[in-house]
């Protein structure tokens, strides 16, 4: 299959600098984009496509989220953590079976495709049902099965271990290489030395990709130091877990040590501004943490601590919420939102041919339909992006060649059946 | 004219206390809302409407903004507050012409009614062009002809004081009172101790409303101090303007002393929180001012300084930011910002009717298409219209009755023809 789309906008980077091509053609053979350029491509494209208006730019990847929490959207909205965790998201989470896991990550997918996301990390159990739903859609994840212990005496083989090897054993690398499988810790706090040290060890064996919740909350990081007396970063370079390519969610509350940590050993670190917003968990230090050269990507987390999974609000709340708490209109720069919502998620999902438009990278390409009255003028691609653009200004978007949502239309997913079936479960569940 | 709605949700307030009444009936005959309830009623309605899957609500107040700074939006995307005011915004305002301002008007008019806005404040020059755009949409609007004067020795006759005052008499209360005209005092750093008492005097001779910029940024509080030995609140205070009813934006950085002033003399404050945010003003103290019991609305500001007229991303910013920023979940409860952005809006504009959904109030409603997948579960009506709903499920908005929006199509105004006029004007400007 060959795709061709014409008289469009492309944005490209070249020597890592944005350029917009205008009335371009971009040309998608196969998985991969064969060409991007003003001149008209000689070679025959199967289907063509005129793309006024529009700019195509690459698929945005949702670096941190935990997608089935649509089934718990916005439920606990005003409490407190201690409480919103506590009373409302554990006891629900304790009842949901395998099948609510599964539709509702059918439906948050379709949430996912219409607001420009191909590729996403998702941290949450039955991730079994998370997969099928990757498969069937045709969207990229890294997904895992995290472990979880709260018994200094378990033994490896009665922790979680084994069963988050065997799923990554069975996962990893599977739909074509869409889906991958990370290992992942849950978190300090839910974990103990003996388990972390020894998946950490696992981890890097297998030369996997770990994903984990690091320093969300002050409680956390204080907690940490009083058992320990060490930052929860301090504890996981310890026990070797940076010594994996990793990928750290929230990170709102690192030390200046602990930043050198991260970077000493290439960790990623993800933003959820959002969800650190919603919670009260504060505002990540982000200026500081891009400044000192940390691959940083963005995510929305799961709905029950943001409502959405709407990627151009966390693009638009991370491009001027820490230029308002910092009292600096030049904190943080439109273009360093797009690379933390682009390539830099593409780069801790392990995925190196993708997060720019490029010939011979994968077309995971979206499209936004420029032509919104909120979308004129553009003196600034990238503060329009970030700042004017909604998700629902998304018009099509296409993973490794493939078209998965166009014009409001999902092309692999049967949205009215999804959602008959999610609204099912959530009534069955609630009532 | 009179319209029924049925088979819809209808959000109300009966005595301070939000209820949404499931299938349900709204009527409206001629301006006002004459019927809510869940029994049909008897009376017979000239057009009625399936509003399955709609939220009745009231329409949003954008309650300090700049409307036809849309010429400008995102025009200096990362620069700090002086160059953005100088090197940008002053000069391309200086070129504008009262024709530029009449068709911007037109054209934001677009995106207000489109994202559910049923009135806005708005303080921009040439603002004839404005009341026309207001007269021939159908929305309703305070605007004003706002003062400035830089010459200590500037009489009264040759200040800006009979020009505001001219277009305060002849176009206040106009468009069947939808348009009206307050008094404006651009800010205290623009303006000289002599022409800001005689003005305020003027206006509490015509009993009329002063909408003023206040203590947006530190350094214009200090500056004041440095000037008068007092904050800008309390400068404004000795001069007599918060004799009158005042609507001050920003407040940013206010002391207690100033928000107990404020108090006393019932000036209601506007929110601009993304406004704040991308210029580095900060964030102001929401919880604090709402304690003091202060009327508080809520504003977009002007494109050029958040780069859209959508009061959802101003409420979901507006529900978010400060839980963060005060390290509580528990900060700002969803319910605040929904009285932020409707009935305390309408309060600070002088609207007595309108703001809440009941019989005898004027018929100013929007509706929300419930239909999108990111709508869903609603736990909590609140937490979702505040923090899922994006300004594309407005599907409908109704002024005085009257539907100008509705399935993406405007009733009132030539969309095709502003958005081309608007496009002529920007690219003839700017090129």
């Amino acid at each position: 299959m060959s795709t061709l789309f014409k008289n469009t906008a492309v944005l490209t980077k070249k020597e890592g600098k944005y350029e917009v091509i205008k009335d371009a053609y971009l040309g998608v053979e196969g998985k991969n984009i064969d060409y991007i350029g003003t001149k008209k491509p000689e070679k025959h494209y199967e289907i063509v496509k005129d793309f006024s208006n529009k700019l195509l730019m690459p698929g945005l990847v949702n670096s941190h989220t935990h997608i089935p929490m649509v089934f718990l959207r916005g439920i606990a909205d005003g409490l407190p953590l201690d409480k919103w965790l506590n009373e409302k998201v554990f006891p629900i989470e304790s009842k949901l079976n395998a099948d609510q896991i599964r539709i509702s990550s059918y439906y948050a997918i379709l949430e996912l495709l219409a607001s420009g996301v191909t590729s996403f990390t998702d941290m949450y159990f039955f991730p079994e049902g998370t997969a099928h739903a990757v498969k069937d859609s045709g969207i990229k994840a890294n997904i895992n099965k995290y472990i979880l212990c709260f018994d200094e005496n378990q033994s490896i083989e009665e922790s979680m271990i084994p069963v988050s090897f065997d799923f990554y054993n069975k996962y990893n690398n599977t739909c074509d290489g869409r889906l991958k499988v990370d290992f992942s810790i849950h978190a300090e706090y839910t974990n103990k030395t003996h388990i972390v040290k020894e998946y950490s060890r696992l981890c890097k064996e297998n030369n996997a990709i770990m994903h984990i919740h690091l320093c969300e909350t002050k409680n956390e990081v204080d907690n940490c130091i009083e058992k320990y007396h060490k930052t929860p970063v301090e504890w996981f370079e310890e026990l070797g877990t940076f010594e994996n390519p990793t990928c750290a969610a929230h990170v709102v509350w690192p030390t200046d040590n602990d930043l050198d940590i991260l970077k000493r050993h290439n960790v990623s670190i993800v933003h959820n501004p959002s969800s650190n917003l919603v919670l009260g968990s504060g505002i990540a230090p982000l200026r500081k943490v891009l400044d000192k050269g940390i691959n940083v990507g963005l995510g929305t987390d799961g709905t029950a601590s943001n409502n959405n999974l709407n990627m151009f609000e966390e693009m638009h709340i991370a491009s001027i919420v820490h230029n308002g708490y910092n009292h600096d209109a030049t904190n943080i720069r439109s273009e360093e939102i797009i690379d933390m919502a682009t390539i830099n998620g593409a780069k801790l999902q392990g995925r190196d041919n993708t997060g720019v438009l490029k010939e011979g990278n994968a077309a995971d390409i979206i499209a936004i339909d420029m032509s919104g009255i909120h979308m004129y003028p553009v003196f600034d691609y990238f503060s329009i992006l970030t700042k004017s653009a909604q998700a629902s200004d998304v018009y099509m978007t296409m993973v490794d060649g493939k078209i998965l949502y166009e014009d409001g239309k999902y092309l692999t997913l049967d949205k009215d059946r999804i959602v008959k079936e999610f609204k099912e479960a959530v009534e069955s569940f609630y009532n």
